[in-house]
């Protein structure tokens, strides 16, 4: 296909220097830590926004803080570019690298060093997967809360750049919500921490601004992350409804009663089909939306905030109300959901679009949402965080077919500009990348944008951290 | 009192012209809001700091954005720092001015914009008090949740200067887990928007670089604010210890279990006595530490809750355990936490410390702390929001005794370094002001400073917004 989005040009004279680097590099990291040949960089040419690809210079592996800053110090000097990696899952494109770059991988620092429940936190190395974190305090009654549904892979190095979320942090919020420090590598190898065990830091908070800065800043080479208690239990209720706008009604009420259940998730009538094919999980089929609401606590919480639910929906006239009725049906539902984007996959090509919008315009854009695929002839299936107001249409698309695949661009650009045009904003969880880069415009002002880079020069000047991302190419500072 | 907190050495140049700069102000905001009469700008002179205080050039009291970006725009051309101000209520001294300075007061924005139950929100004008948020949506049963002790008078700008926390943020968070976006007036008179009414943003997270920022970075005038429904029901516990030990430990074990109750508040043998005289309140005297421990929700929920908590105190030896049996009960409990640092201003004058320390270092801190105050000759009261391990000893002393106040000042720096040196931090949420900016070496390594400073100046290069707060007046970039 052809490319809408541009990559900036390779600079020339560190292409020339190729070999150069790699020699250098070499004494950097060990030996099996520096990726170099050709056939061995291609699983490092794109991350989960399949689209765009781009061969790097290099990859390096680094085991210790110290090997990070001692590349980011080499890089630096040379003003070679750095694109920083977790587990390559991003769906904005966040980790796909450059030619003239060096991709700086996280993955081999994957330990997990310090479990302290008096201060209900851990500390973790950036290469730790997320679900592993609540894989090693479980057996304690613990979990570690944002719960991407790419969990099994990405790392919380990857969650921190992207802010990332998930199901269940309607109730217990996002990354950065649930992050207490980092220690972080800047551009020049200067190591420092932000944040610790203790509640707050004194002067600016630094950690609000790295978390989501999509390795634009500094590289996390460590995380310090709250612990939660398991609740006592849950439970995922079905609710089927007739009309996609009677569903999207029924999730602004309760969230406007007040109501935070765990986690309130959407389907229309196609992800339904494809997620009930693949899961197995009881989904019913002959409702034209449903709603995925889990609520938690001890039985007689769980009944009582589900009564209040259930009198809001039946003003929405529900059709189907359907309790799991164990935990292998619970898991079951929640296997559905999490693997909507790999079922999806299955049947078509797909792009996934991330815009936010207030809870009262969700029925409105639903509509219109429709009415732009149905103009481009496309097919969308919708699935997301619905209590967040967190939208994720999927487009399907053939990618082998370039007139299909830039509808389907087309058509994904149409319905971010429809979210921020209703109050919301290009980017729930995803991250703006490469794939959002340039509708920025669209969502901020030139006064909104010149200040974001500005805050980015404070910590980059010469824009060598991860430059073709978040922001367009045209007017930087 | 000799003073040991130094000030930045007022611009002559700008004195010399303080007539003209007057007759410009009168230009920009209407008459009855410039103040610039010497007798009318003494209560401008200092704020809940009140060992300190300088006359300011002038005060504006713009009541428009458009006011406020006009002077901005002024004060940046002509290089007049500029001290912004809510209610004055600050601790750290955050809002006292210096004499080259105008002082920019919100107080007269103190409008209530929009309310938003769909999206669960309101947006208000950066004037408007903590309380009459709540106040504004109570009927409708909802309620805004940061709560700190001034509520009745600190504004909703100076919560966002300083991320203020209070008694309940141990369940809801602090400003920053509360603040959904904000219109902000750059130093230059720009003025952008942060944040807004759907989840997250593109970009950076400015949002919350801007909270807690302490007025260096902008003049924030709006903010959308985040509504929660109020709980079917509270109850604070009283629960006395015979050690401060023990009443530490338990909060320790209680957080540690993944327990987390709305507040947990810790008294010592002092505060209980100070604040019972004043409350009557019904608190145990014939205790060493007292925990006021508030759980909410339905009866059954703050039940099993409240059992749990039984379990942990009296593995800790708890000496009494006191249920309020009425709403009346509740509010006296409340109103003797809350009007703590009041109370304590009756028997004599003090300062209030805020560190926050790692909750299994709770019991230490507390120990060495009396040992501080007991090597100088000092009175000490510990009321503060265990939970959160946010400590507030009130060292008591004599304002017009300069060798007690000197005394009184180097006391409260070791207790603050102790904690930083215990894995905690300088503030919790009062903020750096004027009072800890020289301990911030203590806290931060050069370069975690220089990044700070750095961030500080993609904002204000140039040093004019509250320019002798937060940073060491050496070293500055």
């Amino acid at each position: 296909m052809t490319e809408a989005i541009a990559f900036l040009q390779p600079n020339a004279a560190i292409l020339a220097r190729r070999k150069e680097i790699i020699a250098d590099l070499a004494e950097l990291v060990p030996a099996e830590r520096l990726v170099h040949e050709p056939v061995e960089l291609v699983p490092f040419e794109t991350d989960g926004f399949l689209a765009y690809r781009r061969r790097p210079l290099a990859v390096v592996l680094p085991e210790t803080t110290a090997q990070v800053a001692a590349v980011m110090k080499y890089c630096h000097r040379y003003g070679i570019p750095v694109v920083p990696r977790g587990a390559g899952t991003s769906l904005s494109g966040g980790a796909i690298p450059q030619e003239d770059a060096v991709v700086l991988g996280l993955s081999a620092m994957s330990r997990i060093l310090d479990i302290d429940y008096a201060n209900r936190c851990a500390t973790v190395q950036a290469g730790v997967t997320n679900l592993s974190i609540s894989d090693a305090v479980g057996v304690d009654g613990f979990f570690y809360a944002p719960d991407p549904s790419s969990q099994l892979a990405c790392t919380i190095g990857g969650n921190i750049a992207m802010n990332s979320g998930g199901a269940h942090c309607l109730k217990y919020g996002v990354t950065t919500n649930n992050l207490l420090g980092v220690k972080m590598v800047l551009v020049d190898g200067t190591v420092i921490e932000l944040g610790g065990k203790a509640l707050d830091a004194a002067g600016y908070d630094l950690l609000g601004l790295v978390c989501g800065s999509e390795g634009q800043l500094g590289i996390v080479t460590e995380a310090t992350v709250r612990l939660l208690a398991k609740p006592e239990g849950a439970r995922p209720v079905l609710f089927g409804f007739d009309s996609a706008e009677a569903a999207g009604s029924c999730v602004a009420d309760v969230i406007g009663a007040g109501i935070v259940p765990v986690a309130i998730e959407f389907m229309d009538k196609p992800a339904i089909g494809i997620c009930e094919a693949f899961a197995k999980a009881g989904y019913p089929l002959d409702v034209e939306a449903l709603l995925i609401i889990e609520v938690e606590g001890s039985e007689a919480e769980m009944d009582a905030m589900l009564a209040d639910i259930c009198d809001i929906a039946r003003k929405h006239g529900v059709k189907t109300v359907r309790e799991s009725q164990s935990a292998t049906e619970a898991a079951l539902i929640w296997k559905g959901r999490k693997s909507a984007f790999g079922a999806t996959g299955r049947i078509a090509d797909y792009i996934c679009m991330d815009g936010t919008v207030p809870l009262s315009q969700l029925a409105d854009v639903l509509r219109k949402t429709s009415e732009i695929t149905d103009r481009y002839g496309l097919r969308v299936a919708n699935v997301f965080h619905a209590g967040d107001g967190n939208m994720h249409p999927l487009i399907l698309y053939n990618i082998n077919d370039p007139e299909d695949a830039a509808r389907a661009e087309a058509a994904g650009m149409e319905i971010l500009k429809l979210c921020v045009d209703a109050g919301g904003c290009l980017t729930g969880e995803h991250g703006v990348g490469i794939e959002k880069r340039d509708l920025m415009r669209h969502q901020y002002a030139e006064a909104d944008l010149a200040q974001q880079m500005a805050a980015r020069a404070a910590f980059d000047p010469t824009w060598i951290l991860n430059p073709s991302k978040v922001f367009p190419l045209e007017g930087r500072g």
